[in-house]
């Protein structure tokens, strides 16, 4: 046998410890066809590198087999850097794969998803992550086209400090598929992530998570939710829809949101250590509703949370019996421990969707009469600066629910439901904003021992709770704040949120069409068209597609805007994003014009309008929005309105599948004077008990000799509008069969309205609604 | 600081070391006080020794907290030797306890039931075992009277080496309790026990296993069944009814058990390496009937099975869509890989339950057109020693099945759906009884390599698949036999079953009344009574309690049984486990009694009875079956019944919830003359789809002048009986408006009747009746 001398054997392990060692250079690329020609010679270890700049158009097929130590990067230049545009999406597939620092904006896909974690049926990513990217208002042309901006297939993939804002057409921003083995066991993980805001959808399916769907409800799934920020995610009443087994939600928090997060479907989810900050102004911000079996709620914390019902700051629902696959299971085995609500009004909320009482209008599968059982609610601690009535609401009766060692400073008011409660007057002080602790420990208070109680080991700021273990959320006094509302704790670091709002709002002053016409398009987002005296004659539709407020200069002395423009063109065209004040100018058509309208299509994101100590005269709309047209807001304050053929119609969504054309519509001392119809018309059609608008406020405001001409009779029609409020107005000589059909059922009233002349105000209790599943 | 000293030190470590090693030696009880006092005094590594003999009419509460290494142990002072008798029950709480060698017989439990691992709602067992114990016959005094006989709770628990057998009454035999948490992920073991014969119940809730229910199917349970011996367990259409999620059935044997392996509810079990043993002469048997998402079929070796659609070999169900809890889940997901079917009859069924054609008579809800998706079927093995002309049986479109890699031996028949078959010439040889294998291996056949499919690492006889990864469950040539109907394999040791059936049958001739009263009285179980010619006049019923035969010693010269007791008492009193043959004689009645009946109360097991080349004249009724009292086996062949009010009537069960009075009634070959109603009344109120008997066979039988006084006006009444078969008789002058109203749906078919004066045989295609669930 031959001798290897030692200097060869010398060189062969150099050789060998180099080829393990090797630092593999990124190749750079800086078109699609570099990118391809990269990805399809890939090897474990390698990085690809993305060169700074535009990259327009392009579909990324990122498939490749790395291995643990030695993943396959696909990266910018510098994080940020690639700006990835128009329409364009990226598609993962293979084994320890990494996209890392893009910046996608000013686009949207083509496909069913932005970035998606499988190439094809069988081609799905495992154990890959996209981190450190921003997916910003990457939307499709209208809300009605279906996307997902990040859609996780596969296991062991992650999301992490990512910044996602701004998603308005249909589809959650995040979804995990489970359909097939392949994808179930998941384990992703979503850490570390801002989601920036949502603006709301105006009907179902704008989730910012979405975990499964009922189909896949049996399935096992261990995703991890952990340490983002949810900031203002307002699409829909779901924040988060947990729809499978065994998620984890943890140490997230939801700042402002106008949402829950909700067990939908599925079962055994832990819900640990979450933040809920609500707004003393707002009732649209939940909390954590609850469906199903298993769940763990617990060191939870709950901040100025006005939400009621469906959106309260602790919701358990109502089953239905046996229910079907895609409707409410009953509550069982759920624990809900060691969860804090600080001035939250009636927090905790039993018996949610209880509809035992339309029995006789809805079939029996939609009767949610089963109410929880075998629920703990233990070690939980209620504050309230000022006493609240009602902490604890029973819509249905409590019996399966078992109460214990639950603390409250109600300031000695007496409320209903009170076993297991004790109230005692301790003191709060805050941490840091939002955060307040109980100021001292609480003497001789005996927690609840229950069923595996011994494994809640820390609180919700992750300190231990073996030796000091207390009621509430917060065991003891933490040594550290937890800087919640740091935002550098999310998303990626190269993208500073704060720096994007500090538009210095600039006024312009006009005094001629000309100006006007000059000034709006040169204007930024955010500034002011100060119109002086006189009259400004428009041809041309002025397009809105940003912040602009339009005010007189003189509000003694009204500027006025005659539009002679085409037949049925608006004078103020709403453009995605476009948000006008008007504020005291006199407008005035020729009869066949309308004041503002949206556009017909490609409505892909929402408009606003407020209109101050105006007129508007001589229209054949005041406003049409078309269908797939949103607004959040639309505000009219102190206005005439006044001989046009039709007032305000929202009322395009007429598929009937829940969406509606405005969140708010809010009339405040206005006068309607001879509008022939649609005076008022909003719509919202198709019957899905869990969507809880939109609201419609029409308070101290005259209607004279309006709806002569109105089809279906009735002067403001709300059909299917869940929350309403007319009050204080003044109906005379309307020729209608009614002023309004409220739905009595839902969250409609009426007071110190003056009818005269103009039909009855009916308010009927339950109104015939196509059902959307 | 002190120092000890070196002895002390010694001595110390000597007290310590004794401490840990002390055998504790056992306490022995004689009586229930003494064995309270001693479990109410336990510390962990007790033993409590129940002295030998009979303990009846006990309640035990076993109740202690061992320790992992130092159990607390009850049991028998030999093994065997405790017999617990009369209104006994035994009912564990703590952890680490162990029951070992008791027998349960001649009693039964006075709560819900014999032995269960809870003392109350908190206090269940943990990592606590049942083992070497028998319970035979502990049945309640009637089958509608409920209990179980093991009931698990808790989690960790075991039971082991087990014979339980002759459950009669309603309730499963072993069940799995998961509502609360403290009794989920339960990874209960139910091991190396031997569940002797459970005769058929009759009805629904006679499972041998079932684990969780509908309202818990949600749960993860992960309960092992493995290694158990299910011999002929008859009780209903499901031997193991699975109803919660991650169940684990390895290589049990199923022996000859009608009745099928069923995932009911509850998904992501795993049923690996079973043995299906059928019998040429048997359509009950069946195999693994799926429902649900995510299991996986591997390893099962199914031999000469001939069940149909529900107790196929392989039967994959239709759903429902959006199914309520509590019925048919979709079929997704699932994978049928490595398996053997060795000549079954159509082994291979989808879309079983398929009722869309009965849309227009059942609720929309009750529609199962849901099929199977995203399911494998691959590298399965089939041999049929005669070509089978349907191997895969399509009840709906098979477009969700993905076939791939199966191997057929169909001896050159072709047959439908044939992809993802390949037809080839292998031979098999037999191993050892019932064990079939293919004796070369074969060249050149391409396994799929499907998702995980690497994780089927052994093949039904635990030997590795990674070398020789062959089609079908035995990969390769096994080096020794598994050997499996070695019943010492399978539970307590000290229970010999083989000994129990060697009485030896004994003929007794009797001449005259009072020998043969004499004779009943002494016969032992299987003894033949032979009455000499002539007349036999007796006064009193004769009790049937055991198995009988009882026959003319001349068949020419028949002896005449005359009966003239009571009104309405019977001259045959079957009791239960009575088995009566009754062979040329003949029976005359006084017109007010009854030739044969069952108790009106209290029939805590089935009887059978068969009448051959006899006559039965003059009696109120040939057969009354009463409410409760079952029968498996009523056969009268070659025999005249006339001049009798009613015939046979089983008919008793009207409560509607599936229960029937008899599971097989065969008439051959029979003469019914004026028989005035209830010629035949066989009725099975309320609809389970899922329930498959009774069975009526009327062949080649005349009925003359029968009928007459029908209320009903049908002369032979199968009101919802599945499978019936009227053929080859002749209905001459009956005043019925029928002679029959079949099933259409069902079973029920007729040929070759004629049909005189005696209204129509009937054919419905659906009878209306009432929803079980």
């Amino acid at each position: 046998m031959k001798k290897y001398s030692f200097s060869l054997l010398s060189s062969l392990l150099l050789f060998i410890s180099c080829t393990e060692n090797i630092v593999k250079t990124g190749i750079t690329v800086t078109n699609i066809s570099e990118l391809n020609e990269a990805i399809a010679n890939v090897t474990p270890g390698d990085e690809i590198i993305m060169s700074n700049g535009d990259w327009n158009d392009i579909e990324i097929k990122f498939a490749g087999y790395g291995e643990k130590d030695r993943p396959i990067t696909l990266k910018a230049e510098t994080a940020g850097g690639v700006i990835i545009k128009g329409k364009s999406d990226l598609k993962l597939g293979g084994e320890y794969l990494i996209v890392d620092g893009l910046h996608f904006r000013d686009g949207a896909s083509p496909s069913n998803a932005v970035i998606e974690f499988a190439i094809d049926k069988n081609t799905v990513a495992n154990h890959s992550k996209l981190t450190n990217c921003v997916i910003e208002d990457f939307n499709k042309a209208q809300r009605n086209q279906t996307d997902l901006w990040v859609l996780l297939k596969g296991r062991h993939n992650e999301v992490n400090h990512c910044y996602i804002a701004g998603k308005s057409n249909r589809g959650p921003t995040v979804r995990v598929d489970l359909e097939g083995n392949r994808n179930i066991k998941n384990y992703h993980k979503i850490i570390n992530n801002h989601f920036g805001p949502r603006p709301p959808k105006g009907g179902p399916s704008a989730e910012t998570i979405q975990i499964g769907n009922s189909f896949t409800s049996m399935s096992p799934s261990y995703t991890l939710v952990e340490n983002n920020f949810f900031d203002r995610c307002n699409g829909e009443v779901e924040v988060i829809s947990s729809k499978t087994n065994f998620n984890e939600f943890r140490n997230n928090v939801f700042y402002k949101s106008e949402g829950s997060l909700v067990t939908r479907h599925g079962n055994y989810c832990t819900v640990d250590g979450n933040y809920f900050i609500g707004d003393e102004n707002s009732e649209q911000i939940g909390g954590i509703r609850l469906i199903g079996t298993g769940h763990w709620v617990i060191n939870n914390y709950f901040y100025n949370l006005k939400g009621k019902v469906f959106r309260s700051p602790l919701a358990v629902m109502n089953g239905i019996p046996k229910s079907p696959l895609n409707r409410y299971i009953q509550v069982t085995d759920v624990v809900v421990a060691h969860n804090s609500w600080i001035n939250c009004t009636s927090p905790l909320q039993f018996g949610v969707g209880s509809n035992v009482d339309q029995k006789d209008v809805l079939p029996a599968s939609e009767i949610r009469s089963e109410r929880a059982k075998r629920t703990v609610v233990a070690n939980n601690l209620i504050y309230n600066e000022k006493g609240d009535v009602m902490p604890v609401v029973a819509h249905d009766s409590l019996d399966g629910i078992h109460f214990q060692s639950n603390l409250i400073n109600n300031q000695g008011i007496a409320f209903p439901y009170d076993s297991g409660f004790d109230q005692e007057e301790f003191v709060i002080s805050e941490l840091e904003d939002n955060i307040f602790i109980p100021t001292i420990d609480l003497p001789d208070f005996k927690l609840y021992e229950g069923f595996e109680f011994d494994q809640i080991k820390k609180d919700v700021f992750g300190n231990s709770r073996e030796n000091i273990n207390g009621v509430g959320a917060i065991s003891g006094t933490p040594k550290s704040t937890p800087n919640l509302m740091d935002k550098s704790k999310y998303g990626p670091i190269w993208y500073d949120i704060s720096s994007m709002d500090t538009n210095e709002i600039q006024t312009h002053a006009v005094a001629k069409e000309s100006e006007l016409i000059s000034a709006i398009a040169a204007a930024k987002s955010g500034d002011v068209i100060s119109l002086g005296p006189g009259l400004y004659e428009l041809g041309q539709s002025i397009k809105i597609d940003k912040e602009l407020t339009i005010r007189s200069s003189n509000a003694k002395n009204k500027a006025t805007i005659v539009y002679n423009g085409d037949a049925k063109t608006p004078l103020f065209e709403m453009n995605p994003k476009g948000q006008l004040t008007l504020d005291g100018i006199s407008l005035k058509g020729g009869n066949s014009q309308y004041a503002f309208a949206s556009l017909k299509s490609n409505m892909s994101s929402l408009y606003n309008l407020t209109v101050l100590n105006s007129e508007i005269v001589d229209f054949e709309y005041v406003l049409k929005g078309y269908k797939y047209s949103f607004s959040e807001y639309i505000k009219f304050n102190s206005t005439l309105i006044q001989d046009c053929k039709n007032g305000l119609e929202l009322a395009a969504e007429n598929d009937d599948k829940g969406d509606y054309n405005a969140e708010n519509i809010f009339i405040e001392n206005c006068q309607f004077i001879n509008v022939s119809k649609n005076t008022i018309n909003y719509y919202r059609g198709g019957y899905d008990e869990s969507t809880v608008g939109g609201n419609l406020k029409v308070t101290n405001s005259s209607f004279n000799e309006c709806g002569a001409q109105e089809e279906n009779g009735i002067l403001i029609n709300t059909y299917g509008i869940i929350n309403v409020d007319i009050s204080g107005n003044k109906f005379i000589d309307n020729r209608v069969k009614m002023v309004a059909r409220l739905w009595g059922a839902k969250n409609n009233s009426h007071e110190n309205n003056e009818l005269k002349n103009s039909g009855d105000l009916v308010v009927q209790e339950n109104l015939p609604l196509k059902l959307m599943y």
